[in-house]
């Protein structure tokens, strides 16, 4: 297997990154390989501070570099040779099996679209999030990719997150959840209305009904849909009051207690970190976007989610799941 | 001053907002009273479990109560003696400055909005609620009055919620931030762009530009603006993650620390219960409108809420705030 990720990719790069890489090595199946696409000089560099080439790492050139304020689309133009547009066309020639960045989102979103393409009858490709609970991480999609959705959309992040939650989180029979403002189907803004009479005829999941904003992490559900706008605003929240308990207690509590393994662990539990990248869902591949302030730990899991799905065939089955219903169209 | 306070509403009424009245008395303005609207023979023996008799409380009958599962408008026009109809309509009647009440969210919001009417050039009355943060609360609104909002109800709800941060918040300069999934003007959805164009001209407040998800809690506003779908759906993620935070750390610390002072007053942070009720904003009067969970304490602090209100001619200024853009509008 090959996983290329794009070492010029985040607020850390290329160290984070490449350490990243260095890390994952040890969990990787035999005989695969991570390509660390991007300046080569750098990637040198900083391959040598994380303690020298090692197999299993190789280094493919790309010379330019998407900054994180460029706008995604002039910067895909403009910049042919970036690293995120050479590193999506070895997965896209077949010479690397997934695409990992934390670069600029818009434009790792954007590139993966057009240069992967959607699999035949998905409309919108969504970001995936892992949401740490008390329990088992929760899939909520959109986390950002697409604003304002029609009830199609929504139905169509349902079917995507289900077939990403069986494949890769290890849920075969998934629950799915409506995000909304109120139990009864009557409930919500016009495109949560009727998208809960499209996912409530769905017969490839569970649909469990809507869902509040309190429900997300209770455990009811395997898979929350909403639109996008709402699953960043709930995603950037959601981080922030981690924070924010942090500084709390950090306010409050002895350092003896602070640095306790129960404390630690607490924390852990919701640190994005440990949960890797999001996937762009329904793109023709695998391509994993992650956070611009992604540690070497958070890195490496999303290597790790990369394997997971390409050993699972992640890709296959969603173009399966969308190309019985492009087909039914058309027999229609 | 007078209050009314429907003391059948809520999940453990009468109990707790007659409970939640005695508590207030110690820290009412001099002769005030809290009327106690609902059925006498209830509210009498409520009232003998917590004390007996006050001087500064008098019970007003209302024989019907609306159910927490009743449908809003069909509640309001079937029982016209509800505790909520004839707690409204002392308020509307001057016999009340202010009503509040734990019961049915739907149908408080519904029947406010009917019987005191909104004030001249309010499009669409809003519900402001505290959001607690490691300094001082921010308010969100709407948090759940409207579902799809307009650019101009957008608009409106930062002009509501500026009035009432400088009245009962106590800023006198407020900044208003638009909830939005990045910082630039044209990012977001369709209302949240045109919102921005309307909120970046304003000169009734500071506005400060889009905010993202994660700066809800920064303490970068005192007023963050959005549609009432997002705003419901965070408000209840975030009392959900709270009582996240607690199962996770009641999980790994010991009684010893749980039961400690500081980690005590860190949870005390974040308990909805210190900041009350939620003003219904845009009506003519108070209406203030509570949790169904609320507790004793959070009735006590609601009616904290509502005397500010009164005492700084919240209403009134909301009033005059609207009367201009009507008269300007006329004008034009």
């Amino acid at each position: 297997m090959r996983i290329a990720l794009d070492a010029m990719g985040g607020d850390f790069a290329p160290a984070v990154p490449v350490a990243g890489a260095v890390e994952a090595l040890a969990d990787l199946p035999e005989s695969s390989e991570i390509l660390l696409v991007g300046r080569t000089k750098d990637i040198e560099s900083a391959l040598a501070k994380a303690g020298g080439p090692k197999k299993g790492l190789r280094i493919v050139e790309a010379p330019e570099v998407v900054e994180m304020g460029d706008k995604p689309l002039a910067a895909i133009r403009s910049k042919p040779n970036s690293s995120i547009a050479v590193g999506l066309n070895l997965h896209k020639r077949g010479e690397a099996d997934a695409f990992i960045s934390a670069g600029n989102t818009g434009a790792v979103m954007a590139a993966s679209t057009i240069m992967l393409r959607l699999h035949e009858g998905v409309d919108r490709p969504a970001i995936g999030t892992a949401f740490p609970t008390g329990q088992k991480p929760v899939l909520v999609l959109d986390g950002g990719a697409n604003v304002d959705c029609s009830p199609r959309e929504l139905f169509g992040f349902a079917r995507l997150g289900a077939v990403y939650a069986r494949d890769v989180l290890g849920r075969p029979q998934p629950n799915v959840g409506l995000l909304n403002i109120g139990e009864e189907p009557e409930k919500g803004n016009l495109a949560a209305k009727e998208a809960y009479q499209l996912l409530n005829g769905a017969t490839q999941f569970r649909f469990i009904g809507n869902i509040e904003g309190g429900d997300v992490l209770s455990g009811k559900c395997d898979v929350v849909v909403c639109d996008g706008f709402t699953g960043n605003v709930v995603l950037k929240f959601y981080e922030s009051v981690a924070r924010l308990f942090k500084e709390l207690f950090g306010r409050e509590l002895d350092a003896s207690v602070l640095e306790s393994a129960g404390v630690k662990k607490a924390f852990r539990v919701l640190d994005y970190s440990e949960y890797g990248g999001a996937p762009l869902l329904g793109v023709r591949g695998v391509s994993i976007i992650c956070h611009g302030r992604s540690s070497a730990r958070a890195i490496k899991n999303a290597i790790r989610v990369a394997v997971q799905s390409v050993q699972n065939n992640l890709s296959d089955h969603v173009g399966a799941e969308f190309a019985s219903s492009a087909s039914h169209k058309a027999a229609v």
